[in-house]
């Protein structure tokens, strides 16, 4: 992630976490504060992020127009959308924002595919890591926030927000309740890239942890690039 | 392939081809045929062959409405939609009918993901081999049937029946060309799966030919059933 031509390569950090977490919330604090500091920042998601990838994200969800009929999808079908909509995003958004210079936000990346796909549908999390590798070429999050709380919990503060509920949110307690385990597995096998942060907590005291965490990995990464 | 339960299991015969290769027609003949012949057939094709992922064939070949303008699409991403497409094909359409002892004749399959992918765009065949492993669950044609002829010559005959272009004929005539030497390298490899049908000669011909091929298939898959 070193400078390329002298100009400064910018970095991926992603989000990530349970329905209702506030993920998205938190995102945009700190693309906030990431701007008032002077950084210029792409805030995006997946799946999506792309024209394209917008619209696989909605036969996907189950949002798209006359969907209500859809038929089930394979949870083989449901991951490999959600890498094709990855490799889009990448080659047309994410690799050209950062090697110019940009921090990129996003909401949910890789560890959402092997924690609702994997953990969550049961599907193998080896042979998610090898379809990554096929679709994101090796690029790999710099630091990625996981804001933590019970599945349940976040259903609910989900349901409370009058949100419209999508395919997902629709899926059984249990599946959540695996899919919040999932995270809290990747993050033990990667605990220095992924951080866990108590979504439960006081909204500002959630984003003052998180911009600690991110400004300490900016500054690691500055460091690497004089170096 | 045997009978399951006492009754007897269908099979899933696939026709490939480059464009304009005739194809699409020889298909619709032997549908005719097999029916004259007193079999229940069901005549399909991919990417497609269910609602969601006929949706995904027109994000896939650019006929969706305001694809002019669409960005362009990652070999990786492509090949990810249409494995997207095949696992809801097979599990939605595909695995049903066989299991009712119905005949699946499919417009393209494994193989031209593999010539088109693969030798055409330059993505790793054993990689892609491994996604439709995934995607497939170990689902084969008992026999495909290889409508062979100089691309330029299918490309031209394409032209010349005025049929509407989408992304992929437009491609390049080398591409089209390395998808050709991609089938026949396919066929040099499974030999008694793919049997290559000279495109060029007379449609009769030809569907006298295929028909032969595919008579010589069943009889050996009643065998196979009754022993």
């Amino acid at each position: 992630m070193g400078g390329k031509r002298g100009g400064k390569r910018g970095l991926l950090i992603t989000v990530e976490g349970v329905e209702g977490s506030g993920k998205t919330t938190q995102c945009a604090r700190l693309a906030k504060r990431l701007r008032e500091a002077g950084h210029r920042v792409l805030e995006t998601r997946e799946p999506g992020g792309t024209p394209l990838a917008e619209q696989i994200r909605s036969l996907f969800l189950g949002t798209a127009a006359g969907a209500e009929r859809a038929e089930p999808i394979t949870p083989e079908s449901e991951a490999l959308l959600v890498f094709a909509c990855r490799s889009q995003h990448i080659s047309q958004v994410i690799e050209p924002a950062i090697r110019q210079g940009v921090i990129v936000l996003c909401d949910r990346f890789l560890d959402s595919t092997l924690a609702y796909q994997g953990y969550g549908r049961g599907l193998d999390v080896k042979t998610l890591r090898t379809l990554n590798r096929f679709a994101a070429k090796g690029l790999a999050p710099s630091l990625t926030l996981l804001f933590d709380l019970p599945a349940q919990t976040g259903l609910a503060r989900r349901r409370r927000n009058d949100l419209e509920l999508n395919r997902l949110d629709r899926e059984a307690k249990q599946f959540h309740e695996r899919v919040r385990r999932g995270f809290l597995a990747l993050t033990a096998k990667e605990p220095r890239r992924i951080k866990v942060l108590d979504a439960r907590a006081d909204p500002d005291q959630v984003e003052a942890a998180a911009w600690t965490l991110v400004q300490r990995c900016l500054a690691k990464h500055q460091k690497v690039s004089k170096s």
